[in-house]
């Protein structure tokens, strides 16, 4: 039962963003996972104020964020947006809760854990000084849970990465506006339909320009995969480059993945250690079909990698093809299996 | 006016798959492009014999390719697909017709050039041994275009290449079918819609898989962009490796391209070599938006290319983003430009 009201050594819970796409997933992965709560507190923008949503049977009023009081909650659980975040995960750890960020806020602050649970939950050994745990981007999280046993055992030499990204990484209003531009360009080929969250207009195209360009030419996404999977595998000078590509999927990120080692790869012992990793799904069937699409993937809190393929010509490359639920995987599972280690360590 | 039925110097021509996607584009392309012939046959399958089909204007019926006889033309086009010209692209070279074939038959054939004139024309000085000269893979065309002149100027280490390739390379069924199974999961979000073309269904989904598995674990889509690479630019060790995936785009096939070169490469100067590329539109405004996209690019005949960024961590390697559309500088374009330098030649 995770409502357990009585049980002092289950946290009082915030969830700020609850009616978005990660908020509403994460709800039902509480749900699902069953995990221990003493009081649960929903909260979102003043425009979400009053609404009522459902968390294991019992209603819950959604409160306003800046009115909310965070000294009644153990833990925070932030996916309302960046500006949010930065407005007020910081009087959130003020007030006394653990904040689990995930949004970019606070990921590259040397004062803040950025954290994939199955690479390094050691840095939930202690209390962050920040009083935030930050979660990784979501095409983050799947690429390093693979990177792990790679630099273990061939040693990374350099990784270069093309994204697949679904529209449900823009929420609720990604996935409509995807939905609404595709009945626009099946009535009219030429009709772009509305272009409030992807421009270009993303039905039936790709769109390679996802959050803000850098001076490096580079975007924020493509800078994200660089810096974070440097600082979550604590490895100061790896070579990431990437290039991040919207698609017309409705959820699910992909990942055409090219990495280089030091030493050369053996197929089998890569498929092995690869399918050793926890929750991890590897499809290696030498058939057509034996490969992970974000439609037909079965268990949706796993990674998926397939079209494992050493170079022929060059026995230290390999390419991986990783497909992961971007909005569990990439946001609110990790979140919440941060929340699982914080509890089970004792850390909160 | 390109029907001069009375000029000699005009080659006659026939069109085998003319009711084909390609058939088609390529129809359009020589009335555009205003190309001279003395006469055109169009040919198809038996299924499709008796058919009705204008080209600049009168009315041609289609013939089918088991009883044409090609010794009445001087040129013929086939993109009916590697059965047929498996079957009848010998049959009409040994009856004197010049074959110029856009399937992957006769692609690595050391008798047969395989083509792309704005990089390797002079390769149709003579009238080749097979009597056929072939047109590489849809997406090779675009990507060696673009390669050549980073060759020459900063020699090529190796090429890393994800594709985003449109529905329309398996012709009208193809883009037929994204659209029936797009509509099914629009009225209803599990259902996979046919799937006869696609399978797993290509509607909101990407598939990272094309044409036949091979023993080593890559697909034949991923081997022809490395062999026909390597022949058309003729560098027999060129590295390229590549990971083909679907996408649901109806036309227009988009490539993520890492290049790494022996040299530093100096950004500028590589917009500049791309600028000066005959029939390549560079986009290069740093801004959102300075991006080219399958639904905005506007000269569907250039090949275009953005998002060229030179690695911070990596002054050697770079990443070109590029889309072309398949059908045309992808099929019915190169071949018509290879009949444009076999006349000029004289080589017909």
């Amino acid at each position: 039962m995770p409502y357990t009201p009585h049980d002092t050594t289950a946290p009082r819970i915030a969830l700020v963003g609850a009616t978005g796409a990660v908020g509403e997933t994460l709800i039902g992965l509480i749900e699902d996972r069953a995990f221990r709560y003493r009081e649960i507190q929903l909260v979102a923008s003043p425009r979400s104020q009053g609404r009522t949503l459902r968390v294991d049977g019992r209603e819950h009023r959604v409160s306003a964020v800046d009115t909310f009081d965070f000294s009644t909650v153990d833990l925070a659980f932030f996916s309302a947006g960046s500006d949010v975040s930065r407005k007020w995960a910081p009087v959130a750890a003020a007030q006394g809760a653990l904040v689990i960020d995930n949004t970019n806020a606070f990921r590259m602050d040397p004062d803040t854990p950025l954290v994939v649970p199955q690479v390094n939950a050691d840095a939930l050994a202690t209390r962050p000084a920040s009083g935030i745990v930050a979660n990784p981007n979501c095409s983050t999280i799947p690429l390093v849970r693979l990177l792990r046993p790679i630099e273990d055992r061939w040693g990374l030499s350099k990784v270069v990465v093309s994204t697949y990204q679904a529209a449900s990484g823009r929420g609720h209003s990604g996935t409509a506006e995807l939905h609404e531009a595709t009945r626009a360009a099946l009535a009219n080929p030429a009709d772009p339909g509305p272009q409030a969250e992807f421009a270009p207009t993303l039905a039936f195209n790709v769109i390679p320009f996802i959050d803000e360009l850098l001076d490096s030419g580079f975007t924020m996404e493509e800078q994200k995969m660089l810096q974070e999977s440097r600082k979550i595998l604590a490895l100061r000078h790896l070579d990431v480059t990437t290039t991040c590509v919207r698609v017309p999927v409705r959820n699910g990120h992909s990942e055409a993945v090219w990495i280089e080692c030091h030493d050369v790869v053996d197929r089998a012992e890569l498929v092995a250690a690869l399918c050793a990793l926890p929750e991890v799904t590897v499809h290696d069937r030498d058939a057509p079909g034996a490969f992970p699409t974000p439609r037909t993937i079965a268990e949706a809190n796993d990674v998926h990698v397939g079209r494992i393929r050493v170079s022929p010509h060059n026995p230290r490359g390999c390419w991986l093809w990783v497909v992961a639920d971007n909005l569990r995987i990439g946001a609110a599972l990790n979140a919440l299996q941060i929340a699982e280690e914080l509890v089970a360590r004792g850390t909160l």
